[in-house]
């Protein structure tokens, strides 16, 4: 597509560990999407992504109209250079896209013994609490956590309670979708899985006022504010769809999409062994709580990915044959092969 | 009780705003359990509050045993201060205890142009997704952001669909409580409003894994991680309980309850006028989403506290009369009139 050699791989690493993590609904299926808005003219392949305005904790960066995960890696990177310094580092993120998994930024931390933070806003899927139209996206949240002999803490998850691919699948399927979830048009509680398709919205994590929903909105806020209100790029309902086939809209709140990310070293706070030792601690007594009647165990944030990626790295990244199907077919226009 | 005149006069701040606010729970109808837990030896009224441990954006402070208010004021001041000159500040408080409502720290920062953040660890009553048994607190967490000429963005919730408020007042009424906010003592769902009495627990913001309960257990995993893992606090089941009735546990983690206060210029990000022009956007924006069916109006977080403030303001802080009883036996041991 035109991206240097470095940037390409860079890429690529980002969508191998959505594969290898398991979470394929954000793995080389995208490939097409990206494709095809490159081929709208939406994707800047040689952007110039540089930092527009800093202090010694903070920076906001332009990403320059290029595919998400160039300009998460570089803030991210920032972040960490940052909070070598400073303690903490915080970059903000506008004039970018989708950049795959929120969990692949915040674990870059890991290696530095920081904590790091990485999250992004998204094409409006969500209605606020008492809202019947979407007004935000999805923007996942994801928080690595450096620990000792323990695999780190990873959370990575999307501030409502499943993701839309659920509803895809029960559509397909034939079947409902569970109340909490969705609305239709109107703001009614539905369990129609293409409620989205005809004017619906999906539903905050809580699904309900009554179960906290106006909470989910809060969290899903913060995200969007500090992604994109902080950086500078489009908010709420203004930031801009990833399927090409959707218009530009008419209105814009900034440039681009928008990301946040963090970098603390966690030796800003104590001596990183003794911080090791206690997260070891914590994590061992999370895992040793009796667990629920009929369940196993009680799981530590990262282990299902963790345990996928053993898994998938022994047995290897099965692809549907839909998404083979299109990336020889990308390879083809692309003269790159596909094997 | 033996508090200098500033530290009560703080302390006096955080219950007005509580109670002004609408949050009575967390309000005077609270001094019985700090004044208790001060002659069971539990609060430290002449503490040592100090940093122990800093870099440019981040500090750690010991609160000494005393009550949270005190060294969470003094925690998001060393904040700002950060913040003045590294853009932001990050400070981790351990050997502290209950401090009250978040928001009031997070809204510190709103007069310095500053996006303010507070959280805090608590006794354990919430079972993480698969746990039968309580690990973690209500864990609440709190955002303010300024905004121009709207009022300011503030968010303050425990990462928990309901308080346990909720469960004393069905319970009291005869009520059953919904699904999804406890289970009993082999971790089944139950609407039994007495199921923590009785080995239950709460379940966090989601409910049940359907419906996203391992999201709010990594949110309260993360606020337990950050104020008390990196603080030095207790964390997770060693948090000590609030009540003077309740012993002290075998096992300790740390020291006292942990916090965790933050402050960003948002002129290390964008001049903070222009920022404010944006969230006024963003605010707006979001007000103007049309409502679901049977709703007034989409809410902006903050927007019920602060019309509580204007009404309870004007008309006066109700005190229900078994906390007025409470206060004049209070003032009565300690020699205050209560008028």
């Amino acid at each position: 597509m035109g991206f240097s050699e470095d940037d390409a791989a860079n890429c690529a690493r980002v969508f191998l560990a959505a594969e290898l993590r398991g979470i394929s609904t954000h793995g080389v299926i995208r490939l097409t999407d990206y494709y095809k808005l490159w081929e709208a003219g939406r994707i800047n392949v040689t952007p110039d992504i540089r930092i527009v305005y800093e202090s010694p904790s903070t920076a906001v960066m332009d990403g320059d109209g290029t595919i998400g995960m160039l300009p998460a890696i570089r803030a991210m990177n920032t972040a960490i250079a940052k909070a070598r310094t400073a303690g903490t580092g915080w970059v903000a993120v506008r004039n970018s896209s989708n950049f795959g998994i929120a969990g692949y930024y915040a674990m870059m931390a890991l290696e530095h013994d920081m904590i790091g933070i990485a999250c992004t806003n998204a094409s409006p899927l969500v209605a606020p609490t008492f809202s019947a139209v979407p007004m935000l996206g999805t923007n996942p949240l994801a928080a690595a956590i450096p620990a000792g002999q323990q695999p780190p803490f990873v959370a990575d998850f999307a501030t409502t309670p499943v993701t839309r691919g659920k509803f895809t699948f029960a559509a397909k399927k034939g079947e409902k979708i569970s109340l909490g979830f969705a609305q239709d048009a109107e703001g009614n509680p539905t369990d129609d899985p293409t409620a989205i398709e005809h004017g619906g919205s999906m539903l905050p994590l809580g699904g309900d006022r009554e179960h906290g929903s106006h909470k989910g909105y809060c969290l899903g806020a913060m995200v969007d504010i500090l992604a994109a209100v902080l950086s500078g790029a489009n908010f709420g309902p203004f930031v801009p769809p990833m399927m090409s086939y959707l218009p530009l809209l008419d209105q814009k709140s900034g440039e681009g999409w928008g990301h946040f990310f963090g970098a603390m070293r966690v030796d800003a706070f104590m001596p990183a062994a003794e911080f090791k030792m206690r997260m070891d601690k914590w994590i061992e007594t999370m895992r040793s709580a009796r667990p629920a009647k009929g369940q196993d165990k009680v799981l530590i944030p990262g282990d299902p990915e963790r345990e996928n990626e053993e898994r998938i790295a022994r047995e290897g990244i099965v692809l549907l044959p839909q998404v083979v199907a299109e990336m020889e077919m990308i390879g083809k226009k692309a003269g790159v092969c596909f094997k």
